[in-house]
């Protein structure tokens, strides 16, 4: 047997994984990992070292970790510093209570009760604060090791191949990449609306409406994905814009998963996150019994961004019982790490007035939001100065998503060379300046549009430095192209 | 629209799912839940309270975590710590270093660098030390957070159904029950083959032979699961047979897929574990170089037993690179937890002799080894004393599985009620003493046999009154329904 015989290869693998693209993975990424490489190895660039623009990790860039969630974490991991003098009493008192919530008292059990009743209830708690009193099911909330996984998991739930016509997942351009993957792992159909980029990336629904007439000759829409607020956008969506949604997806029947893990990154002066979920209530039995939604909600992001505890939560609303069976049967295949969810415990359960930690802990969070409005200012500041370049107010999230000028010429060249051209940028970018960013292409953009997206987490100073970077190298592109 | 006419329910929703049977969420175990409550709302039961022996759960049965591993794990997370008197010097000394590996020193980094560089090579190092220098290169090394998931990804991989013939995955009887789901879950399709209980559970490579003569007319098979040591089994795989095993392979042209998550979990005197990759590169390179393996190691068992942290890896062995490419992105949607990783490397690269915590990590270790084997003694030998009952020498893993004789009248009744005749056994001891076993219906069993697993996790003691409880109640039914 040769060995390009052997069972395993491209040829004989499951074939959908081949369409499935992680743009960490992409071509942006593996040049940039080899350019860090000849840099280590002493081969001098026109730059000192690779500049990362790529990811939302906050705490890669500097961002400090809540100190009472560390105290909590360590306290569990290690109980015997119950007995010690370090900590906050409030933090030795939490840790003590959840230290009883687990089987044995050990985060190393699996502990299904904490997992799937005690924190559950604590979510349910949080998320009633949250909506004004909303009421929210601790048996309709299931948690989870990360949200990447539990995504795949609820659309995977919703694929019926027996079906005569294909699933079709109905997502915004741009959006995050992983729906896309998903779409393509599970052999559904993608079925794509434009987010209105000239009102600031508001969803137009009459767009959508075109999009799933059109859609409905070949396949049948049953998942709309809205994110808010956006990833890559930073847009947040108004109350009346929600209500449109939701009215639409009760009369087009279709179930709305709501990516709202950048709920807490909301940071622009008089903008405010709607959940899905509240204005669906607010709106009446008429559609509060009707309207089946999910919702996620991650520590990656939010006021901590641990984005490597793993560990988030899904509220189903108006999901049959024996349906959402099925899904904890999947998701039993998504054990979470007890140290990343009692850490969740903590975020959704947070000390109150009076306690040691309290001010600690919100000054801390504050802080997070204060500096997350002056990155996104300096950026549409700087961005919007470069002629060619626009970028839409930035509202919520991590990240800015101009528009970029692209010339003829450049356009012409990168398809010589097989490529995007904004990704064709973006290597350009990347050769001179050493700066890593992810291509508009990724996350799909209108025709004939191009950006790319930009992390908006290095110090202040650093990100300044960067973006007037790419502002200048974005001008002499434009000239040298044109 | 009426509530049952919602987007998703059971008919719309993806009919694979129906198949997928975890059997902690099978009936046994709602009923002990149930009962469990009912219990604690003041229901007197003719026992005290409901007695678990279905998980592989070491610490909640009482099993302390390694010391060193759980102060290098709180250190990283709250590395202030690092300034107290309370930990061992060489605890502080490695997370100084595994700090200094993390991006911006922090747990709460995604951290792709460690986990998918630094990681794999002390891995690969600990690889090369188990199997006495046979090589293993960090690049075909995966890091995960949990290995339900990533078994799934590996299957997920080989499933292609653009090919005429569905996918065989070839599974031992009795055999773990995730690998049933994921042939529900894929469309594969289950070729079994029956392990020789008569032989105390080994291999019997004719039987698979058998099995793959008859299932070429229907599918192509493509993965050979193995498990050693054998859950539920508890066997531990000859040399001889492990080579029979990979000549089968070979000659097949299959994917061994090697579940030797127990691999350290081996007490019994004389009872050696050969990992199937070491045999394969004794065999020379006829072998070596051609056979495809895969193989997936987890700190839920082992000498940690730290299941509530979830980590684990996959090494892949003679899978071509782009393949194994692909493998990374479906991974990616997959990303581990940094504390319960970074204590893998703890376990992968031990206190060494001289170092502060070297006598106490190996006591631990140790103590757990040994405590395992009078456990595995205890229950062959209170299970062999009671006529209808016969358990095979257990030489490693973490359980016991028994056969029981199941008598015609009870036979029949179980039918009458649609329940399989162990899974009716299994109902009315735990009415009866509130102990709750698996029945050997969800690991699969020749048919006509019966038999119910174990856990040997609950204190010496206790675990002989449950062993004692379990006998005596068989040895009633026996009478009842003979």
């Amino acid at each position: 047997m040769a060995p390009g015989k052997r069972l395993l290869n491209l040829e004989t693998m499951n074939q959908a994984v081949l369409d499935v693209k992680v743009p960490i993975l992409g071509s942006l990424w593996a040049r940039a990992v080899e350019m860090q490489r000849e840099i280590n190895q002493g081969i001098v660039k026109p730059f000192g070292n690779i500049t990362r623009c790529t990811f939302g990790d906050q705490q890669a860039m500097g961002h400090k970790p809540r100190t009472f969630l560390r105290q909590v974490a360590a306290l569990c991991t290690y109980p015997d510093l119950l007995n010690t003098e370090h900590f906050a009493e409030d933090a030795k008192r939490r840790a003590r209570e959840i230290l009883k919530n687990l089987d044995n008292g050990s985060v190393g059990s699996y502990n299904p009760n904490y997992v799937s009743r005690v924190l559950p209830s604590k979510i349910a708690t949080f998320l009633e604060r949250r909506d004004g009193g909303v009421p929210a099911n601790p048996r309709n909330i299931i948690v989870s090791g990360g949200m990447s996984k539990a995504i795949l998991n609820v659309l995977l739930l919703v694929v019926n191949e027996e079906e005569p016509l294909r699933t079709g997942f109905v997502v915004p351009v741009p959006h995050y990449p992983l729906y896309g993957d998903a779409i393509a792992l599970f052999g559904a159909t993608k079925v794509e609306y434009v987010l209105d980029e000239e009102r600031g990336w508001a969803v137009n629904v009459d767009r959508i409406r075109e999009s799933l007439c059109a859609a409905r000759k070949h396949c049948t829409p049953k998942v709309l994905c809205v994110l808010n607020p956006g990833n890559p956008t930073g847009h947040v969506l108004s109350r009346d814009n929600i209500e449109e949604i939701i009215r639409l997806a009760a009369e087009e029947n279709l179930l709305l998963f709501a990516d709202e893990v950048y709920q807490e990154n909301v940071f622009a002066p008089g903008a405010v996150f709607h959940s899905l979920k509240k204005v669906l209530f607010e709106m009446g039995p008429e559609y509060s019994e009707r309207v089946q939604l999910v919702s996620i909600y991650s520590i990656s992001k939010g006021i901590s961004g641990e984005c490597g505890l793993r560990a988030g939560y899904i509220e189903f609303v108006n999901v049959d019982r024996a349906v959402f069976e099925y899904f904890a049967i999947l998701k039993s295949y998504d054990i979470p790490s007890i140290i990343a969810v009692l850490a969740m415990e903590v975020l959704v359960d947070p000390p109150q007035p009076g306690d040691p930690s309290y001010e600690t802990f919100q000054a801390e969070a504050q802080n997070l939001l204060s500096t997350q409005l002056e990155k996104a200012r300096l950026a549409e500041e700087i961005l919007n100065r470069a002629p060619g370049i626009h970028c839409n107010p930035i509202h919520g999230a991590l990240y800015a998503f101009p528009r970029i000028q692209i010339p003829e010429r450049a356009v012409s060249l990168a398809q010589e060379r097989g490529q995007a051209p904004d990704v064709f940028f973006c290597h350009l970018l990347l050769e001179e300046t050493g700066i890593v960013l992810v291509d508009g292409t990724s996350f799909g953009q209108a025709k004939g549009t191009y950006h790319f997206r930009i992390s908006l987490l290095h110090p202040l100073e650093e990100l300044k430095s960067i973006l007037e970077k790419i502002v200048e190298f974005h001008g002499t592109f434009l000239q040298e192209y044109s």
